[in-house]
């Protein structure tokens, strides 16, 4: 089955502390469906300015199942992203933010997109994830992603969006900022009882939760010898999650717990170098290693002594 | 089989945002101690003033198989901490340390308890731990504790030690302060260069990793809903690891995972209360259970898809 992501399509200059990028191709939708089209196909809208290299995303992403159709071009600056990691690389400082023709995004579906069985509404204003799915025939599950931003100042629409959606991926420092708990497992089912069914809590380096509102279940993040830009994590773990259930069709709590290791995998890929490069390089056959080698890193028996 | 624990007895005063206790029973001696009771018979080396409410300690541990035999009284004040946590529960601030006759510590293993096949050298000057191996015959496995101040102050003692331990368990901060590698895989493997077998990296309520020659073994924190007071958590798990090896014998593998695992479960266990209480609490099925929900909280079952 399809995902249909809506998100940022930008530009992102990145410093770590093992070399720097410029201008190379970043956003959540990218990050997001460069790591899905591992696992199904993607249809991707978003805004790109007149000077994006959109032939350079062409050419990236030409061989994976991605439709660039929703992807429109309107006058005006790309969304550029400068930002910098020292040792610490959990912990991202943003050094510039240019919206351009993103701060007057108005998510258009095409019609071709519209019955999407998975959508995906990438981190963007509340009202325009609401207004997405006025534009979408009865998906089989939405997801939703947001930030502090949005949090604080469109907290109404955020409010309505999710009793709205059946899952929402944030971090932990949104979770607490959303529900004003500091627990994770008190957040978690403030969060569903105010809509969603499933909540994901992403923890970066320190792995995710999965909520349901009978279970609990954990996925560490894959433990990488060299971790070289941390940027685009989240967004590529949602296309592992969001590209597994869509494979599979399939939303039991074993899909969803295998979805949630798949998210796991696709972003300790994307840390592997800058932009959607790692993503891009690996094959199907590294994305189940990479699920055998989280498995194997958590698995034990139980003994009953 | 039997653990031997060499570590402090002290008296603590915690506060937190959901309760203040005071000069209760606390130390590593004493957490490791009621936790690894649940699993194998402990044997307790550690110092006390004349101001040590020892009876108390007697009676809390009288129906635990902890012998105390090795908790010498000496003239002078007990150790006494005192510490407050905020909402952030993961770190500690401490307000006092008074560190009393543990200042002039100098363990002396009794006779009856130099054949202790597990050894745990709890957190104290390196030159007394390595003093403490001159003591004992020849175990089947040594662990120590370490900590920054340590990690400073003592390096080459340090370093002597780890050649002399076949385990380590630090947390991540003391792992990076030891290694100068901020990656943890990297800072594993430099501890592995220098002496133990195994490194436990413990991340509070981010979990633990075990680091061996050939793997890597992750195991979650369990999420409680309430976190009481997290003092003492470290040591649980140490204890609970320590004595699930005591319990089994048995340094496969398959046995040093499940150890990480009761470590955890332990460590969880001891956050639900002040001081030692929810440790002298539960039972053996609670730890079962517990250790059946981490199970829980980390299985999947992997697809071929």
């Amino acid at each position: 089955m399809t995902v249909l992501c809506v998100g940022s399509v930008a530009l992102d200059s990145v410093e770590t502390p093992f070399g720097k990028a410029d201008n190379v191709l970043g956003g959540s939708g990218n990050f997001f469906s460069a790591s899905a089209s591992h696992l199904s196909p993607v249809q991707l809208v978003g805004v790109i300015g007149n000077d994006y290299p959109i032939a350079d995303l062409r050419a990236k992403f030409a061989s994976r199942p991605i439709d660039l159709t929703g992807v429109e071009q309107a006058d005006g600056a790309s969304f550029r992203w400068r930002g910098r990691y020292r040792h610490d690389l959990n912990v991202a400082e943003t050094l510039e933010t240019h919206l351009g023709v993103f701060s007057n995004f108005r998510p258009k579906i095409p019609d071709q997109f519209r019955n999407a069985p998975f959508v995906f509404l990438g981190n963007i204003d509340p009202r325009l994830q609401l207004d997405v799915l006025t534009q979408v025939n009865k998906p089989k599950l939405v997801a939703c992603d947001t930030m502090n931003f949005w949090i604080e100042s469109r907290r109404p629409d955020l409010m309505k969006l999710l009793e709205r959606v059946d899952l929402i991926t944030l971090n932990d420092a949104e979770a607490r900022q959303l529900t004003e708990e500091f627990n994770l497992v008190k957040a978690a089912r403030w969060i569903m009882n105010h809509g969603p069914k499933f909540v994901v809590i992403k923890k970066g380096e320190h792995g995710a939760f999965m909520f349901t509102q009978s279970s609990i279940f954990f996925a560490p993040a894959y433990p990488l010898e060299s971790v070289f830009d941390p940027t685009g994590a989240g967004d590529s773990f949602a296309g592992g999650f969001m590209g597994y259930l869509a494979r599979t069709g399939d939303l039991s709590e074993a899909s969803l717990r295998r979805a949630v290791v798949y998210g796991s995998a696709m972003g300790s890929f994307a840390v592997e170098k800058f932009s959607v490069d790692r993503l891009l390089e690996i094959n199907g056959d590294d994305v189940r290693k990479r699920v055998a080698d989280i498995y194997q890193l958590v698995s034990f028996e139980q003994d009953l002594a």
